[in-house]
């Protein structure tokens, strides 16, 4: 890895009643406050939302899809285009995830070697083989301010002795991203592995810790397993992760797990919850999720949300969009994606306030108090 | 027909080497410089497109389908929403047509009687009846500032007898929708029906122009015949329109079409060819249609049409569109849409000033010669 870059990152505050942490992460493309949720663009686009939409919300940071460019429209191509910024008309700072986690989720026909991965694409059947020396080609390629080391996901549940292996190759690739790596401004961010093992996520975090990489990602959680599992696994490895280093759980998302998550010293999330229920007419409010699509709603003249100061809530009224979402037009998926990711980008700027001053976890409370009656 | 509120038409200026008009359409909602293209927000929204978009397009009234929104959400509902206006959140003018053509090509097992026309839902089945009684209620409850009379559309071809029986109903309609209608800041637009014989057409015009509507449609016509057969209908039935009154080829929007039209003293068109095409992504370009599907598009880094100035070719790349119109994005459609939209608009609006300044000819001859190009 360049020694050239490496994102910086300044804890400002340690919450003294929990592990939650205020900072600034410092990338090429500008400064991110944490804790920060970020929206995620798959296909080089957060679905249903223009750029200049999502800058109106307030996003920092946007996250993309490796393995989704990768097959269409091929990094090669961004590439040739400029990188992703400048293709997806996007200045603010990208964070590609390493595609590790859709091969083992979206391809078929996947074998895993200790090279690589060989894969079918699950557009066109094509075969493909990823090596972590390959990845970081086509992350550098891609040029996101944050590049994210190529790793083996393990599934929930699994046996001690995969996880472990999993744990382990994840590791070794590790080490051949960093040597690979010559991106000058990009960052890579190992991911600590190890399933639902106490002792192979410490044994995780220990190792990735002592490769020295600018930040961490937290993968494999969040896929199945009760949510106080993901809960005491990050308890576990917290005081085993830098503190003067980025923590990034990813893949989650949904408001209860970001205050969780942000209570047990996690600095970054990403998640398509709120934009996938919301295309289905799922929305977040103060009291709880509303599906819109409910017959109670059809002749209600207010807003999602009425604590809400969103574009959408501003502006529509739940019986239109439950008249849009009904008819399937595409406003209405424009328009309760709009208002699920104000409403994760706004709690995130409430939490770094609470976190400033000293009232997370009253904070916490009061949001859950109110977000578990339900509409 | 209420006597208090009838749309007031200025005629400013005709051009004296073809039929072409500019003029004013005073509306409850604002005034309408015509000629006019009339973007279609067939189920209360235009689609891909939020009205907030529509206005900074330049858009000055939109068109909205009656049979769509009697089937859903319900012009009731939408009446105890405020109407068509609050509920779709757009502030200017809007004309709602009769149905009348949606009943003839969308509904199934129609079964047309003097009193009115009954229909099963394209939706659920559900069997319907609408008389032009019921059909000025419904448009009295949605609110628009133009209403279409209730009419029977033939279809192309059709033999003289039918088509001379559905013009006399048409006729018949009329009379009826005048007696019926009662809202004082609405208008209603007569439909000059008659399939595709000039006597018909002839006698239609006059028929209609005797019962004093505020301003006509032209129906029936894009129906599937060959443009120079809608053009010489036009050409014949052009004398026999009241001068003072706006004249709206009813579904038209094609480049070609509306030059045409209004070259025959056509003042208002409509039309979802825009849309429609846009979201399978073909575009108008000062050249022609363009396919972004195809391949020689995939590492274009150019704008749609370097010669517009829409919020689309200001900021993305036709690499860009490609991948998002290939990859199902809504966002692509959205972008296609913009630019088509904006188009038809910026047309127009050149249209207007090209008649102003005495060169209409001049300016249709130029734009037909680039458009037919084709990239």
């Amino acid at each position: 890895m360049s020694d050239m870059y490496r994102a910086k990152f300044e804890v400002h505050k340690e919450d003294p009643r929990s592990r939650a942490r205020l900072g600034t992460l410092h990338l090429p493309h500008g400064d991110v406050q944490t804790p920060i949720f970020m929206p995620v663009g798959t296909q080089a686009t957060v679905k249903a939302m223009s750029p200049f939409e999502m800058e109106e919300l307030g996003t920092q940071i946007l996250l993309s899809n490796t393995y989704h460019l990768y097959l269409r429209p091929g990094h090669e191509l961004i590439k040739n285009q400029g990188g992703l910024h400048k293709f997806m008309h996007w200045d603010k700072p990208i964070l590609t995830d390493s595609g590790g986690f859709q091969v083992f989720s979206l391809a078929t026909l996947r074998k895993i070697k200790e090279e690589g991965v060989e894969f079918h694409s699950h557009l066109d059947g094509s075969k493909c083989f990823i090596t972590p020396e390959y990845d970081m080609e086509i992350q550098e390629a891609l040029g996101a301010d944050i590049a994210m080391a190529f790793d083996e996901c393990s599934p929930y549940p699994c046996d001690y002795d995969r996880a472990k292996a999993a744990m382990g190759r994840t590791h070794r690739w590790a080490k051949r991203c960093i040597q690979a790596h010559t991106k000058e401004d990009q960052s890579v961010f190992g991911i600590v592995q190890g399933a639902f093992y106490k002792d192979l996520r410490i044994e995780s975090a220990k190792t990735l810790a002592d490769m020295d990489f600018p930040g961490y990602g937290i993968g494999g959680l969040s896929v199945g397993e009760p949510k106080p599992v993901m809960y005491e696994m990050l308890e576990e490895i917290e005081g085993y992760m830098p503190r003067e280093k980025p923590r990034y759980l990813m893949g989650v998302g949904s408001p209860d797990c970001l205050l969780e998550g942000v209570e047990r010293g996690i600095d970054m999330f990403d998640c398509v919850l709120a934009t996938r229920i919301a295309r289905n007419g799922t929305c977040f409010t103060k009291y709880g999720r509303l599906v819109i699509r409910n017959q109670k709603y059809a002749n209600d003249p207010g807003p999602l949300d009425e604590h809400c100061d969103c574009p959408t809530c501003r502006n529509y009224s739940r019986a239109y969009i439950r008249h849009l979402i009904k008819a399937g037009e595409i406003l209405g998926a424009r328009l309760t994606s709009t208002h699920n990711l104000y409403f994760l980008i706004n709690m995130m700027t409430e939490i770094r306030q609470a976190i400033a001053e000293d009232r997370f976890l009253e904070y916490k409370k009061e949001f859950l108090e109110n977000y578990n009656q339900n509409p």
